[in-house]
């Protein structure tokens, strides 16, 4: 999750919502990759889903079996349903986000009937992972008033 | 829809599950994507997220206000998020999925609380969009057997 908290770094000093992702097989370090959606300008650019696009990359296969990723942000129902169609097994999660979190806040797509079920752990290094987003979101708002 | 079911045909040429997206501003076809997860071996290679990819890039922006997708079949979580993600605010799809469709069989995604809600049609050219994924799965099981 540290590393992922770097990532998210990387995404805050382009002024974009800081969050970061990191795709780890056994000890290696598959992929990296931070929000990037105003600066690369696509609704697809979030962490985990670019994450996942470059460890299938990496990996050679649609199917991330083996692999457990870590984002600073509970997903939202876009990536949480790209964990799902990769099959990744274990998700760890810093800050929960009620208004869009796809694994236990605002929905729960890791536990469809009849779909892959990826474990999940939410609240790692939280208070982290969660005062970066704040703080951004706090200085947008000084930026606009 | 027409266009989106020749999209799905090419999937289906390549041994891909049919399905096929289209994205359309007024009356310009902004972008169009098939299916190609396993040639293309990467979980993000639905047709509808292939096809925001492309329309995000073809406009120069996230936002996609103006637009409105064709789909063959009804999106999963993945790409109805984003869908939502990418503020498209109109949706037809052809075949319903009960077992992942997240538009109304599986999932509400669009009618979530304090989110962009997309309008969208089910069951557009139904008959035509279903028998194609149909007729996939009974080869494959042939194949198979």
């Amino acid at each position: 999750m540290s590393l992922a908290l770097k990532e998210a770094q990387k995404a805050y000093d382009l002024g974009e919502v800081p969050v970061g992702a990191v795709v780890v097989k056994g000890d290696e370090v598959i992929a990296t990759a931070y929000n990037r959606r105003e600066t690369g300008k696509n609704a697809l650019y979030h962490a985990e889903t670019e994450a996942i696009f470059k460890a299938c990359e990496r990996l050679g296969g649609w199917r991330l079996w083996e692999c457990t990723l870590y984002v600073t942000l509970e997903p939202c129902p876009m990536c949480a349903g790209a964990i799902v169609n990769a099959r990744i097994p274990e998700v760890h999660f810093g800050a929960y986000d009620d208004k869009n979190g796809a694994c236990c806040s605002a929905l729960h797509l890791f536990n469809m009937e009849n779909n892959f079920q990826p474990k999940f752990t939410g609240g790692v290094m939280e208070e982290e992972c969660s005062s970066l987003i704040k703080e951004f979101f706090k200085n947008m708002r000084k930026k606009k008033s």
